[in-house]
């Protein structure tokens, strides 16, 4: 056998194995809730995979991998796909969403962090298949090859060309010279995230099953609940407070926190993503708040401002956690969050979207133009953070962008084969390549995504894996340029 | 009195003295169909501005205009938007629209050749108005400016900087050594094509009055017509074939007109954004025939074919004129149709929207930066034509794109305070800013914007006239660089 198919073995293996393993977690909530089904169903799905993946690896364990950038490219994609179908496996078989479709939909929805539901009564399913697909938020936040890095450093030297496929964002800091520790630093941050706002849950009330849960979702910025108010069902201001400030945090980029431990809170904020983050944060949060007090939607004051801040974070962060049935606020208020589909989180955060960066160099493109028009012979160079941007940088991100609006173009005509209305067809879209969540229209926050035919259904999932890896680690896959790599 | 106040007082007398001699035609539209009120009001508007440019033109005679560029754009917007307030005039003080707001609405859909109207009962109105609206299509189509300099050529030296401000497209050919001469073929050729059209629509048996609206609506793709149910009036096919024939053809680049008679069709067939054109005609136009053959919508092939052509014509030449209710059709063929809002006809005709050329380079970017994702170190140049563009030119087309979308952000934003639904708050901004005409939801074909708030309506008006002039005309100057030249 080849070198090349020995490679592709024993990552399928070590992919296998992982899956295997990040069910674990789940088993054990099966396992306390007493739900025998829920258990039997993910022991046979664990015992399978790990048989799978131990035969894989075991028979290329002398195997020293190393990848090629190209073939980086379709090993990211092939295992969120991977994950997605394999994760949809117990939903099935346990009978919690008898439709495979409808699971890998829920598991794409859950691995990408968009929070898109086809669960019509979400409270009536086990407890341990709630937290399952609640737990693939949490690892698709970091992304599984990250985690893979981290956990397993030995996948070979060019791991940083795989994370830089998947990782959200244009760029991404060298933290340690060694790209696994780097990897390292951001599970470990992750996961630190994490147990702090379990902790500060627990606090305001929840049991450890709903604040796991809570925290798996916000922070991979996902948007899963065990209920089917979403975070409706918790009255309590400090509970949507602590949310609040969890969600804020998880849109940052990561690599900010590191600036933070270094060099302090100060030398974080200077950083011009930051502030322009928190300015899309702000400006959208008055806007709203103004129009919900002046229509009379609200009529106590901090109530409105927690709403206000609440669905606009969950909606700039890509988290898509709500309070409220926003399609039942007035349009301008519509209007501001629907804005919020196009900008997203920050590079390198757990969020999606176009991320904010991409967005702010979009707006100084824009402005330079205007400047050319006038002087036409002037130069004018984009900056951020007081440093040149280099032209191939600005032009990535102008093919990104006018790549996204061409996916979103496409994909909208399929989706209109349902017959729904132009809102519902053209929020799915957005929502699900932006990993967002709700939409407008008939998938409002307080609906789901099941009336769609089972082909939309699919496309949707693909467009949120598509999403979460940024476009082109995916669709280059579908380029003749991939499979020919001599053709010009 | 010092030079510029000179030339400024002698450019406002021509265009006073061209709006009052403009209005000539429907002075006598209405001494032929007797309209009193309408024939008081048009000639008192006439006077008063033949003697406004009479005394600013007399008391300027001498002067020998020269004007710098950064004051071409100046002069083309205050000129656009002292015809739409100008003509705005007849139809307020003789009470065909009361309110001076949407006349000037009305005046801004015709000169910047849109077609959306603010009138709920377009029969009721003079014969001699309907006629004045109509024919600011015809005189918009060509620009006024590029109306001026072929008629007047004295107007200085730098008129073709005024042209590349106001005509459609980025790039116009020079025809002709002289651009005074370039001016004027154009404008033969537009006066020969209204001139074909209105006698091959009289020979379909409509009036002459009918026959010249009709014409001025599709030679400058604007949309308005004499009837409540716009072109659906006409059931006689061969009338609608006449339309969609000359719809077509003003969607063309004029300058290809040159080019075949010159070197005969097939050169002309060898422009690739015409190319491109035809197949953004006939691939919408074959998914509507399908759709609505699919759904039951249309049981005769041939009236189905007839109306789907008709309506994607009536869109990507933003002409806007339509048979049918389009919003009462399938999602899909809905979907179809909004698209065409982002495209729009080819660059240098009478069209608006993002044009041809610009989607073109734009999806040529796209698959530029999918092939440097695979092999990072190749250089793949965009070409138009076979031959390459520079860098400067793609550049410009992404800040224009960029800038549309903001443009179009910011205005929904403001259009979002009405209150309406998503869908009419979304279109109306695009058909406004693409000078399309119809919208979806409540302003479909069947419909009108008079329910608009004033404050909407200007917006909106205002907005025709920006994406009339592709945006950086109208909006530098709102830009400090612009009126502050020495500043960095």
């Amino acid at each position: 056998m080849n070198q090349r198919a020995r490679t592709a073995m024993r990552l399928t293996g070590l992919l296998f194995l992982l899956l295997g393993v990040s069910m674990i977690p789940s088993f054990i909530v099966a396992v306390l809730y007493k739900e025998p089904t829920s258990m039997a169903s993910f022991a046979g799905v664990i015992f399978v995979f790990a048989a799978i993946g131990g035969i894989l690896t075991m028979s290329t364990r002398d195997l020293k991998i190393s990848i090629k950038m190209r073939y980086g490219f379709l090993i990211v994609t092939l295992a969120w796909l991977l994950f997605s179908l394999g994760g949809a496996l117990p939903l099935t078989i346990s009978g919690a969403i008898p439709s495979y479709v409808d699971a890998f939909f829920e598991m794409c929805s859950g691995f990408s962090t968009t929070g898109s539901s086809i669960l019509t009564d979400i409270e009536s399913l086990p407890k341990s298949m709630l937290f399952w697909r609640s737990f693939s938020h949490w690892l698709g936040g970091m992304g599984i090859i990250v985690f893979v890095t981290a956990v397993l450093p030995n996948i070979g030297i060019e791991g940083q060309l795989i994370a830089s496929a998947e990782t959200p964002g244009p760029t991404m800091d060298k933290l340690t010279p060694k790209y696994s520790d780097t990897a390292r630093n951001l599970y470990l941050l992750y996961f630190g995230i994490t147990v702090v706002e379990v902790i500060l849950l627990l606090f305001g009330g929840l049991n450890l099953y709903d604040a796991l849960v809570h925290s798996f979702g916000t922070v991979g910025t996902g948007g899963f609940s065990s209920y089917g108010d979403n975070i409706g069902h918790f009255t309590s201001p400090y509970v949507r407070w602590v949310i609040i400030v969890f969600m804020m945090m998880c849109g940052v980029n990561f690599n900010l926190y590191f600036v933070m431990f270094r060099s302090g809170i100060r030398a974080m904020l200077k950083d011009e993503e930051l502030r322009w983050y928190l300015a899309f944060i702000a400006v959208p949060s008055v806007l709203v708040t103004v129009s919900l007090m002046v229509t009379g939607t609200f009529t106590d004051l901090f109530k409105c401002i927690t709403s206000s801040v609440f669905n606009v974070l969950g909606m700039i962060t890509t988290t898509g956690y709500g309070t409220d049935d926003f399609t039942l606020w007035p349009t301008f208020t519509q209007m501001v969050l629907f804005f919020l589909y196009f900008i997203g989180a920050s590079t390198s955060s757990t969020g999606g979207g176009i991320k904010v960066l991409r967005i702010m160099i979009c707006l100084k493109l824009i402005r330079r133009g205007v400047a050319l028009k006038i002087h036409p012979n002037r130069i004018y160079t984009i900056k951020v953070n007081n440093r040149p941007v280099q032209q191939e940088v600005v032009t990535n991100i102008a093919n990104f962008i006018f790549f996204y609006i061409l996916v979103v173009a496409v994909s909208m005509l399929l989706i209109s084969l349902n017959g729904f209305d132009l809102v519902t067809t053209l929020t799915s879209v957005l929502t699900c390549i932006g990993n967002v969540g709700p939409g407008f229209g008939m998938i409002g926050p307080a609906d789901n995504f099941s009336m769609f035919s089972d082909f939309s259904k699919i496309i949707l999932a693909l467009l949120m894996i598509a999403g979460r890896l940024e476009l082109f680690t995916f669709f280059m896959l579908f380029s003749p340029h991939y499979w020919n790599p001599d053709k010009a």
